[in-house]
């Protein structure tokens, strides 16, 4: 038998969207579950594959095609290829996600110059048949014949100002049969051949531009951009549908919905729509629809019509979704339906009405929302006290504010981007070829086009501001400038745009952080409920400990000291100690040191009460707290210099290179001030090149420096437990956690662990208290991996430094890779993901799933969290739910994002593709 | 029942070091072979040990010895502690690994002033009892109560003085009686309270002294040098043995003896005596003995009875034996004996002999042999033609040759020694607490004691050369200075020792590389039989590959392609090629060094057939071709400066710091000249700036390189696969293995091995030869490890690049951790070795093994391979054994210590104590 390639719309399996792509799919679920539907087929995403892999098409194929398109005849009663009412087609891309725009679609395939005749003679429309006829052959000649778009446009638009119109409509009938026969000579010049007239060839030609289509340089830029894998999703399906006509006349129209406002999430009828329109005129932007709700008085028997679809739509798909329809001669057809991309707040907000109107479960509420959609939410908003006039207004299609440079193409958008500038990318409109300057733009600005334009759907996507259809602005990209009526602004400049009210301002405008909405705090303590990871944040100061307890962090996993050092009441006081040249001077410092920390612990502890705060003793490189080499070299010859100058040594000065000009106040300087001045720095300098390292991070840091200078480490002890006494004799119920960094071997942190201690039954025994707290480690050496059991017997917890196990797994280190190779490992696929942002599963996972067997082996309730930067992402959070560790802990704006994550982990555990592990 | 303490010599198991020590074990074993050993019983380790933790001697144990000391009396007729025969006992310590000197010893223990009158009586030589007296007070003083030596010594130097004689046996009866009295009251003045008179008591102390004494500074230092853990020894045994005397008169002697000749390994009567001496006049070279061989003549019926000894220690041990014996009036006692140290050459020899005479195994012969004995026979010997007049000779008392500057004392070889400095401890003779001072020492040089002094047989055990009892230099510690005759050599100048002809030479004399033996040939050649590990070198150029294949290298396990590129011919090249702003410029000079490249690998291909030369692809980052960016900024300031010069302005230079005085020829030199070599510096500063890496260790090297600059690969890839061509044309057996660094990924394999596959095909059809080669992976980073089943995919060989991935296991790179904290880790004890030198088994081992499973399960027959610096050291060999590697590679001169080292792992593969697994 031969395999069915082809799936009419009321055969096909709804759920199987790996096979009929997602459109394909939904079309045959709408069909079967009773919306009016036009009748059509699928082609399957087998079918491309084979076709993608063999460089034809599957045996067999045209034939199930052909009967299909019987199928249709007889439905319809319409006939394919000849008149009197000839079958016009759609043909449509559709993969098992999503890739709005990436692929190739060609409406009214089926006219020819014979059928166009049935056309006209069917609908009495001849201006309708050309219009249709134009289109398909533009479209057609783009898509399957690969003529440049440009050479159609021209035609048509001197076609336009020869006429003096500005909107398609006002082209007549005579002008658009003008357009169609030159066109079809562009197609002659440009190809070599007549425009094809068999309509069989035309639909084979239209498939296989499709098919070809998944492998265009968009779709698989997409792909990467989105990390959309074979398994995901692989090869287009093909969905060929009965053409259903919304610009046949005033009865017409043609609109796209949402079930819900995307925007807001509000519960309302939302979308757009054109009377007399064809759907791409809609979604393109060419012409500036109408709101739905328009459409009550415009058209009220359709808009009933479409508020039942609406609610059968919603019943049955249990989502938002995002449909497209035309209303055919006062039929209401549904042509597509997928579930709806909303912004952040949008899609929270819907999480919570839907559980409330009984549509959905909780399970389903927090499975719905993408956790790293609330990251939108975090982003700031404009300061209402900083915000003056807008320039402009347009419509807000995705919002979020962001400021930066204007620059007038997505390629250059995309080269300042990846250089590190904030760039805002403004157009007319875009276009799918645009994606690149997207993902590289910090928000999105057009004159053009609606909410469901291009810009402004790809945008909300994105999580990206976007003001679409600011039609106050004229952006003219050879002169790089826009005009705003008197107003110029050139490439470079900068704005800012606030896509919450489609405002646009000149220059950057200070930004506020975002609230918490009540719908977000409600699915968030949803979250919290269902997850079994807890959320930590990193934090250092009371009051970045305070901020995260905003955003729900559930204790502090990391809270690093050296930050601590370095405010600037305590770095003279720390270069003093490591400008020491013995114990006691060392230990002077460190006793000044002492009553700072103490009282920053106090805070930080009382902050969070009673949720712990680890405290990381101290890990950088001494190093790292003096000026560089250079810096104090420079410094140097210049005092040098300037004693000279003190001295009456001005001469000749002025012959040599690189001596920047003498302060002002110089002279009034004396000898001595600028002797003390130059031995201070020389005794720094010297210290500095003691103390240089040729790779730091694999130096002279960590617990190294707690072994080799235990003063530190024990000021820092004795700092943490009496500020642990001071709380337990204020009755706060402080919980602290002491963390060694570095750790390699068990005898480091056994000796650590002695020095704590002594100092607890000293201080217990002086202050009448009983001081608790926990006693742990970093996990972020290999070998520290390897020794988990040794490691357990002493530490009540392990927290996976996961940036330097990270480093030490990949044996290179972040900043000298992401400024050399890692980028062009990204491009060429050697790694997926930088490894520093997501955490490698199959390499560091691996040692973490390892050491926590190993730890566990030995203390059976050992408290494991991950405190690295990936902590905070939610495919990192999924491993480590994964892998059963207690907690996770990232900087605070991410917390709500991982305690979403950290549900959904939970939720979804069932689905984890884990680990490779190693043969026993 | 209570527990055994205590064992006589006729009951002990002979076996039982572990309990016995040594030792104890083996007066046991020689008393139970019938040799006439002195009658006396062991206490055993145990009790050390429970004395040890317990503060005090185990309950029964003087119940014990009191009742061994009984039948000592009943086997002797003597009595402990009375007259007229007194028993006079040794308390020797002895653990179960020899440890020579490091702990305590106490002669003639019994005497007191009641016994001194019944020894008297029964010698009837006063001289005699006194002479015992006062050594036995000044030892047990010493040794039992704490009385520093001075405070004896200065007494007796002193009536020396007064009497005017030179040697202790000048002194009369009278004057050792004196010194005895004098010697009791120094013990009354130090201690205060008499010198114990109860010989129980004396026993008493004398154990727990010598219990103690296992904790003692000299044997903790001992233990920690010689990586001797408590698994392999732990506490000391007490021998307790009835005295004998060689020092009753000329019918008397001591001496100790070899069976064979340790230095040459010869089959010969070796060792020294003194007639009318206590033992420890031998030992401590207080008088120089006479070599055994006199004996014959002197005292033929005895040397007849060694003769006899020595024949049945062998045909019992199997082994060289190091006894030591006494003549009593006659009478042969046999005191100790155990393994005879020797070097290495003469454990070679002995081992071949031993074999020839039926006297060992095969497997014996190899096992005897400590593999980094080997490293001694590779230490170069003199020059002999550049050898001119010894300033002095004295006993070769540990072949090989070392220069280095005099130091007088062993707390400043110490101190110079770990400094960097070569030095040569010079001593009048050596003692156990100079043990630190030989340990940072090239060579010892003594000017009293015999080849069996201190000095000697702790050189020989460290493969040092050592010339001791070179009589005719005058050591003056005071003054900082020897003399010899006229010549004065002060601390710091250099000589040179040949410690195989005991010759001393001033000045720096150059060396000449070591011969194999036919000995060693035949050993090795015997190991390689045995082994299953094939052991390879590095080498980076044809001359040391044939210097390799000397050494029995069974082909190249790690050629460095970088280090031909730093050859003078090349460097400008390469450097060029780093300086190309474009790939054209990069190719051009990559285009110079392929034929440059291509023949280095026809003549190491030639040399090595038909064994494998594995090489690697360019490793190290590019900026270290480049001079540094400090050396660019002071030359491009000195340039600055001369241009300054040349264009006329040498005004006020002199005012100016830091400007180094004009170089002569400067005038002539051409203002272009100057410009251009600045405009080079320049280009040079800033593309040093561009590479420039925090952490050139984790940075942009290795494949990364590879990848990202594919043509430098492509070229060196070409010249192995052209070199391999012109090998196959020519019939040369040409083994390449291309070899790529760095690798994390399979992509990265991948793409270098794409490459190859194309290059081999272009050539073999090109050349129309077969190319054969193997094409494998480094493992040098974790996460290479952790991918083992996919890179085995591509890769038919794995080479463990063990410094690397020992780097990425501690997070600590070798450089920074070896001048900063790692020595004191080893003081610590934190890590019990360098990880650099000996392979950490726990941490890198666990990954190393994990790796070998996971490559073979993927493709059985890959060859796995080692290749860091580890790769010749015993330990890590037997690991590699034990994992099955099937090969090791180390730098050339290791290749023989590592054939043997392979051999061993075999034969032992059953007793290693492995990695400490994780959990399933």
């Amino acid at each position: 038998m031969k395999k069915q390639h082809v799936y009419s719309f009321a055969d096909g399996d709804g759920r199987n969207k790996k096979l009929l792509g997602g459109k394909g799919a939904n079309l045959c679920e709408m069909t079967q579950i009773g919306l009016n539907v036009p009748p059509g087929f699928v082609i399957t995403t087998e079918a491309c594959l084979d076709y993608l892999e063999g460089g034809g098409l599957p045996d067999g194929l045209l034939d199930q095609v052909r009967e299909q398109i019987g199928r249709l005849e007889k439905a319809t009663g319409k006939s394919f290829g000849s008149g009197p009412d000839p079958l016009l087609v759609s043909v449509r891309s559709g993969s098992a996600l999503s890739m709005p725009g990436m692929m190739d679609t060609i409406l009214n395939l089926g006219l020819n110059d014979e059928t166009l005749k049935g056309v006209i003679e069917q609908t009495g429309d001849e201006r309708f048949a050309y219009d249709a006829y134009r289109r398909f052959i533009q479209l057609f000649g783009k898509v399957a014949l690969g003529i440049d778009d440009e050479h159609f446009d021209e035609l048509f638009d001197s076609v336009k100002a020869r006429e003096g119109v500005k909107a398609d409509i006002g082209l007549t009938a005579e002008n658009l049969k003008e357009i169609s026969e030159k066109f079809l000579a562009v197609v002659l010049r440009e190809t070599g051949n007549e425009f094809p007239q068999d309509v069989m060839l035309q639909l084979q030609l239209a498939i296989e531009s499709v098919f070809r289509s998944w492998m265009g340089k968009r779709a698989v830029d997409y792909r990467r951009e989105f990390h959309i894998t074979p398994e995901m999703a692989n090869g287009t399906a093909v969905n060929v549908c009965t053409m259903v006509f919304g610009n046949m006349g005033d009865d017409c129209a043609t609109g796209v919905g949402f079930t819900r406002n995307p925007g807001t999430g509000d519960n309302e009828m939302f979308g757009e729509y054109l009377v007399n329109a064809q759907g791409e005129d809609v979604v393109a932007g060419i012409r500036t629809p109408k709101p739905l709700i328009e459409m009550q008085e415009e058209m009220p028997e359709q808009f009933k019509l479409l508020v039942e679809l609406r609610n059968k739509l919603e019943s049955h798909y249990h989502e938002v979704q995002d449909y497209e329809f035309t209303i055919e001669k006062g039929t209401l057809y549904c042509l597509q339906t997928r579930n709806g991309k909303m912004n952040a707040s949008a899609t929270v907000k819907t999480s919570v009405d839907m559980l409330d109107e009984g549509l959905i479960s909780k399970e389903q509420a927090l499975l719905r929302v993408n956790p790293e959609l609330l990251e939108q939410l975090l982003h700031p908003s404009l300061d209402p006290d900083a915000v003056g006039e807008p320039v402009a207004t347009g419509l807000p299609a995705s919002p979020g504010a962001a400021s930066g440079r204007c620059v007038f193409d997505a390629d250059l958008a995309e080269k300042l981007g990846r250089g590190g500038e904030q760039v805002i990318l403004v157009r007319e409109e875009t276009r799918p070829e645009d994606i690149h300057g997207f993902f590289a733009s910090e928000g999105i600005l057009t004159s053009r086009g609606g909410k469901t334009s291009h810009a402004a759907v790809v945008a909300r996507g994105m999580g990206k501001p976007c003001v679409a259809g600011a039609e106050g602005i004229e952006v003219d990209v050879a002169q790089r400038l826009a005009k705003i009526g008197e107003q110029i602004i050139h490439e470079g400049d900068v704005i800012t745009l606030d896509g919450g009210t489609g405002d646009v301002y000149l220059g950057a405008i200070p930004t506020l952080d975002a609230q918490f909405s009540d719908d977000l705090k409600t699915l968030l303590s949803w979250a919290d409920e269902e997850a079994e990871l807890k959320v930590m944040a990193n934090a250092d100061t009371p009051e970045a400990a305070r901020k995260a307890g905003e955003y729900g962090a559930m204790g502090i996993g990391l809270c690093r000291t050296e930050r601590m050092f370095n405010a600037s009441d305590r770095l003279p006081i720390v270069i003093d100690m490591i400008l020491a040249n013995n114990r006691d001077d060392r230990q002077k410092a460190l006793d000044k040191l002492l009553p700072i920390q103490r009282q920053d612990f106090i805070e930080l502890f009382t902050v969070m009460a009673p949720n712990p705060v680890t405290v990381r003793l101290l890990d950088p490189p001494m190093h790292e707290f003096l000026p560089t080499d250079h810096q104090l070299v420079d410094e140097i010859r210049m005092l040098r210099v300037y004693l000279d100058v003190v001295r009456g040594r001005q001469t000749a000065l002025a012959s040599i290179e690189n001596v920047p000009p003498l302060p002002e106040a110089f002279t009034e300087l004396s000898e001595e001030h600028v002797m003390d001045a130059l031995a201070k720095k020389e005794r720094m300098l010297s210290k500095v090149r003691e103390l240089q390292e040729t790779n730091p991070m694999l130096g002279h840091r960590g617990v190294r420096l707690g072994i080799t200078y235990p003063e530190i480490y024990s000021m820092q002890l004795q700092a943490i437990l009496e500020a642990a006494a001071h709380c337990a004799q204020e009755g706060i119920a402080a919980q602290p956690e002491i963390m060694v960094p570095q750790v390699i071997t068990s005898q480091e942190l056994g000796s650590v662990k002695r020095t704590v201690a002594e100092l607890k039954s000293k201080l217990e025994s002086e202050k009448g208290v009983e001081l608790k707290f926990r006693f742990g480690t970093m996990i972020e050496t290999v070998r520290a991996c390897t020794r988990a059991r040794q490691l357990a017997e002493d530490a009540e917890f392990f927290s996976f430094g996961t940036n330097d196990l990270t480093q030490a797994v990949f044996s290179f280190s972040r900043e000298d890779a992401e400024n050399k190779f890692l980028p062009m490992y990204n491009d060429y696929g050697i790694l997926q993901d930088n490894p520093f942002e997501v955490l490698d599963i199959q390499g560091v996972g691996q040692l973490i799933e390892m050491t926590v067997q190993n730890g566990r082996a030995v203390r059976a309730n050992l408290k494991i969290g991950i405190c690295g930067e990936q902590g905070g992402h939610p495919e990192t959070i999924r491993f480590c739910h994964h892998v059963g560790l207690n907690y996770v802990s990232c900087s605070a704006p991410r917390v709500p994002v991982a305690r979403l994550a950290a549900a959904i982990a939970k939720l979804r555990a069932d689905d984890f593709v884990g680990v490779i592990r190693p043969a026993a």
